[in-house]
Order: structure tokens, then sequence, then C-alpha cells
């Protein structure tokens, strides 16, 4: 008879993060676990004794399928770094006691870069003490900055969104233009790593011309230069589109959005303004040109926007769920699961274990020759890369007109009351 | 043999607005009409004789559908206000004359308020000098704010759209939520009316609790009340959403985007910065409660996310352009076409055809009942009003993973330079 299994997701949530938990989940079933314990905001909740039985919400196939569907964390993340073992052991011997008293045998961390480093310090520790338990990674994030990994589940579907988001921008923009000149800036997540901004590209395609200027946090900016691209673009076309990272910096390593506040004063009640990237940009465009400007924050949506994933992504987020639990039923620890892109066209891959010390706190950025000379768009490289991890389309089930999630506040609704 | 139709878009484009279109054509070709001619970016564009023969661009059922599931507006729209008659009565003759050359006999325009307005003014004209073209109104808005018309086309896809996106942007808070209090105030389009700020309340359901705040422009704003309700309810729970619409204004008529910029001075380069609603209340909770916040603005996106449009939408803004060009032929001017409630719950309607001078210039806002006493909810009988229009979902014509669209500037992929 097997032990348990503990499950945490931490850091910033995806649109399939709980696609992977899903995957944990039946494959621990499968594997002849005898629980999946989840636990509540990652480690940080676990060190609080905050935990659930999966099982009181995974009742049956149909909580497996709209868990799939459901953004967000289900279980509740945490921003929470373990110290060096050295700095602070009592804190290993909590978290181990813990494990202990729940009987469990492997340990799954659903997350990125941080979350990493939490495997490997618990695997190292468990080296230290021969504990029994195997601690397993199960990579994460939107920004698809995960070393080794071809790419991280969560990227995908935010490339997706941001894409047809992009797409549907342009199109807007373009219904408007008659002998007015607008320019649209658009805001995509990703502080190092311009993986998400890059995505717009894809937009560009038969019935759409894309973004004219894509501005990656790989390459230093200018906001005379940009102003003057601007410029040049107004004297061909009505309509400029041009998508930034919110973590474009100019030359002295200075953010974009820093300049928004730099002479900033107060408002009535004495508060500071902050502003994004995009509008800052606007705002410049608006004042050196005199056109019209947008700007456009794709926000939180980027990474919540399940009912627009895809395929690719909520399958692979669910392989790589199960796969963590066969590594560790098969004896690895102190790995993480990574994908192997085994073709591009026709689109394969295939899931694999690494070690985790390799990847913890390692940056995977865009390579500079996948971004072209001016610094102002991806290459077709780039995009030939990208393009097959947002195909496919997985249907929200929606009820009422809205796609239906798993919830752990999940209530009844009382019919009897509600009735007219 | 009968004559030609003319059609326009006009005002903010919406999800639907080619729906309609694609309903004006297809209506116009089984009646018999020769042909349908386009203006280019409204009647702004056709003074300048910019128009196309719609049947080069729809050739067959496959273009039709992608026409209606095309966001933005295919022609181009303009803003652009006719003078009164006796202001200027050779820009009616100018008008006349192409429609005599162009052998028009019915004119639709496709909009809201003001494009109504040019109906009412054109069918005016046509009495005074008895030409025979018929003029009619296809009602078009985002904002739910014409008169008459039980609701818009356009309105029901935005609100599916918000609540949606509330649901999700929910979901992602609650995930990250832990010994961590936040913030989150989502801003809605609609300057004057709370149709579509009020629709963020259907992302309350069993598996949501929806959003804790709402607050409509129908309603003066009150920043400190405003501050002290997300007090009181920070004090009972850790995440707290609030929605407002970005036309929000304080009892001095003052909008409360203006107060970001009261004080506010300009950046290093001389320029004022601007503030969105959302953006200006999340500063003031963070600097008066200290807390995380954060401002999320729906955006253009609202008018413009076709691929998450509601079927009940798509098929009546299809209806009520094919009914245009039947109460035309059948004799009717100066009238835009309307919808009927025929019930709630089943959900039934039809259309109906009214005096365009009843409806022009009017506009129609949230009744005060449908809002809360403390103004900062919408009630029961709302939401029963919204919900039947946002079910039901038209399913995207995916290419390459992103919604295709009905093109004007249609490519042809050049298959042989851009294989390897």
């Amino acid at each position: 008879m097997k032990g348990n299994v503990l499950v945490g997701q931490s850091g910033g949530p995806t649109a399939v993060i709980n696609s992977s938990l899903a995957g944990v989940f039946k494959t621990a079933m499968e594997r002849g676990f005898s629980k999946v314990y989840g636990m509540r905001n990652g480690i940080q909740g676990f060190l609080d004794e905050q935990y659930v039985d999966l099982s009181d919400y995974i009742k049956n196939e149909l909580d497996l399928e709209l868990l799939k569907r459901t953004p967000s964390a289900f279980l509740g993340t945490c921003r929470y770094k373990l110290p060096e073992i050295h700095e602070d052991k009592a804190i290993y011997e909590r978290i181990f006691e813990l494990l202990d008293k729940l009987d469990i045998e492997v340990f799954i961390y659903i997350g990125g870069n941080d979350s990493m480093d939490t495997i490997r310090k618990l695997f190292d520790y468990s080296l230290l003490t021969g504990a029994k338990q195997k601690f397993v990674g199960c990579p994460k994030t939107i920004d698809n900055d995960l070393a080794i990994t071809d790419h991280t589940p969560g990227f995908g579907s935010a490339a997706k969104y941001i894409a047809t988001s992009t797409k549907e921008i342009i199109c807007d923009a373009m219904g408007f233009s008659y002998k007015k000149k607008n320019v649209n800036i658009v805001e995509i997540m990703g502080r190092n790593a311009g993986w998400l901004t890059g995505s717009a590209a894809l937009s560009r395609s038969e019935d759409c011309e894309g973004p004219d200027l894509i501005y990656l946090p790989e390459v230093p900016f200018s906001i005379e230069h940009f102003v003057d691209e601007v410029k040049k673009l107004l004297e061909q076309k009505d309509v400029v589109v041009a998508v930034v990272s919110e973590g474009i910096r100019t030359s002295e390593g200075k953010y974009v959005c820093e300049y928004a506040t730099e002479n900033a004063t107060t408002d009535a009640f004495g508060h500071i303004q902050m502003s994004g990237t995009a509008a800052y940009l606007a705002n410049v465009v608006k004042n050196e040109l005199g056109c019209k400007t947008r700007a456009v924050e794709l926000s939180t949506l980027q990474r919540a926007a399940a009912h627009l994933a895809s395929r690719v992504d909520v399958d692979e987020a669910f392989s790589v769920g199960g796969a963590t639990v066969k590594a560790a039923d098969e004896g690895s620890s102190g790995v993480m699961v990574v994908i192997d892109r085994v073709s591009s066209d026709p689109y394969q891959s295939t899931t694999g274990v690494y070690d985790v010390h390799r990847i913890a706190n390692d940056e995977k950025v865009v390579p500079r020759k996948w971004i072209n000379k001016a610094g102002n768009y991806v290459t077709e490289e780039f995009l030939d890369y990208v393009r097959p991890l947002i195909q496919g389309y997985y249907q929200p089930m929606m009820v009422e007109g809205l796609p239906r999630h798993l919830s752990m506040n999940l209530k009844n609704y009382d019919w009897i009351t509600s009735s007219k």
C-alpha cells in the first residue's frame, strides 16, 4: 500500500496551472497512492498546516474536466522563498515533521524559478537526513523563462490570448481611422523575458497586418527613437500599433514606466500618480506628435483567460502534472519534469526529467538572434517556435452563458428561495 | 428590376456590427436588389465617393459566416454629424446626387444615437424634395443606451465579455490572497449609461462570489465613501473587487478621472500625465489603506472581442440587419428597426420598426430602481434583463490557432517564397 502525495502551487497563476494539478491527481490515483493532499497557498500555507484532501473536491471525471478549465490557482499560491538550510534548520525540521505526519511519499511543487528553488532545497535536506520523500518540480509560468525545458505550461495559452487580443485591437483601430491618425500601444507582461511580448506578432496573418513595432525587454529602449519610428510610420499610414513589454528599459537600465513618475507631483489628496509603460508612452506620443493615442494594458487576463486556452497547452500541462508523479513513483527526486520538443512541424513533444539544480534560479530570455537587427520585431524563427504552442481550442463548459470553474467555495444554488 | 442598397456603419465598433452588415447583404440579395454598396467610413467617406460593391468581398456562404465573426467595422466608421438641413442644403444635395448616380433605393445606416440622427435628417430631406429613397436605421451600440428598442445589438456580447473577464479576474485575485489583502478595481466602458458596468454582476454565480461593489454613472460617486466601503470590506475578507464605470462623477458633476490630473505636473519631457478612473482609485486606496491594489481597464476589447460573442447577440444583429432591408422594401422610411422582447424566460424576441424621430438623440440610462439603495450594486431585475442576452456561443473559425476574420485587405499567402 502506497502512502500519500502532497501537491502545491506557487507564484503567479496561469490559465492551465490547474490542468497540471488535475494531472497530478489523476496519475496519483491510477498509480495507487492513497490520498492526494493539496497545500493551501503553497509551502507558506502548509507551514500553517493548511491543506485539503483533493478527493473532497474532485469527485468524478466532470470535476476533473472542470479543474482543467479553471484559471488561477485552485489551491491558492504564495510567494515564499525558503531560507538556505544552514540559515534556518528549524523550518526544514517543521516541514519534514508535517510530511511524516501525513505519510507523504511524494512532494510535487507546481511553479516557476522560485518554486524549483524550493524543490532543490527540500531535496538537498532529504539527502542530509536520509528522508524517504521524493521531491519533483512541475514547470509553470506564462513568462516561459525556465531553463532546459523547451517551453513552460501556461505560456502557450497566454500567447494565444495575447495574439487574439492584439488581432482584435488592430481590427478595432482600423475601423476608426478615416482621415484621423491614431497610435495604439499595447502593454504585455514579462519583466525580463520578451516571450509573451513577441507572441503578439502571431497576429500577423493573411487577414491582419499585425503590429508595426514590437519592443522586448532584451533590447535597450530609447524613448526618442521610438517617437521617431512612430512618426515615420504615420507618414505612410493612418493606424500605428506598437506592442511593448512592461519591462522595457532605457540604456541606463531605468524602466520606461519610471520616467512617468519622475517629475510627477500629487493629486488633490497628496497621492503620487503611478503610470504603466503603455500609458506613459501613449502620453509622450500624443504630446510630441499631436495625434490620437490609446494605451491598452492586457493585465491579469493574460494569465487568467482560461476561456481562450490553447489545447496544446492544457494537454501538456496535464501530461506534465502526471509525469511528476510517475517520475517520483519510479524513484526520481530532486528533478523537474521538462518538455522536450521532438518536432515543430508536425508538432510533437514528450516529457523528460532534469536535475533541478541545473534549472532553479536560471532565467531564459529570448535569444538576440530571434529579434530583428533594428530591435523592433521578432524573427520568423521566433514565430515558428511559438506557433505550435497556441494551437487548438479547449471548449469552456458554459453555464448561464459563462464559463464554469471548479471552486472550493462552491455554493449550491438555493432553488427555493430564489424562485419568484 | 429593383435598384441598389447602400449601407454604412457609424460610431464605435462592436463585436457584432458586421453581423448586421451580413444580414443587410443577405436579405437584399434574397429580395432581388441588384447590388449592395457599402460606404467606406460612413457618410463621411461616402461624401468623398468612397464606397465598395460588397459582392466583391462576400462571394459565398463562408465569407458571410466570417463576416458575422469579424469584430470592428468591416466598412470602417466615422463620427460625423450632418448639419441641420437649413444650415447647409448643399451637403444634402450632394448626398442625393450620389444616391441617384448609384441608383440607390434603400439607404441603411448601422449605428447609435448620432447615426439615427443622420437617418432622421436624410428622411426629412427626402420628404421635402420627394426623393424616392427609403431611409432605415439599424441599431448598434455596446452602451445599450438607445431608446424604444428593448436592447441594442452589440450590448450582449460586450456584457458576456465583461462578465467572463470579471469572473477570471476574481479567480486570479483569489488565488493570491494568502495573508495579503488586495483590492482590485475594474473599469468598464459607458460614460453616461451603466448597462455594461452593471453586467459585471453576472459573474456572481455558484462558483464565483462576483464583485463586492459596482458603481454606475447614474448615481453620484463619493471618493471618500468608496474608500470607507473598501475599508469595511477588508475587515471581513482579504480580496475586494470593485467595478466602476469610466463615467462615474462626484456630486459636483466632475469625472473621477479628472481628480488625477488636478494637481499633476509633468514628466521630464514636460508632458501632463493622464490617468484612468480605475488607476486613479487604485492609487487612492493604496495610499489611504496601504494595501496592494490592482487596476484593470477592459478597454477596447469590450467592443472588439468577437471570439467571445454571444450567440443571441450575433443572431439578433443579423436579424435586425435583414429587417432593415425588409422594412424599406415594404415601404417604410424614417424608421429604425427595434428589438421587442416577447418573453424573458424562455427568452424570445421579435423585430419591429419605430419612427426614428422618437429615437434619435435620446439616451436610455439604467433606471434608479434597478440599482440598489446604497448605490453600489445592481438588482436581480437588472440581471434578469441582461442574462438572456449573453447566452450561447458563436464558435470562431480558427486558422493557425487564431480566429479568422473577413478583411478588405486580405493577402493571399505566398506559399512559394515563404517555404524554406
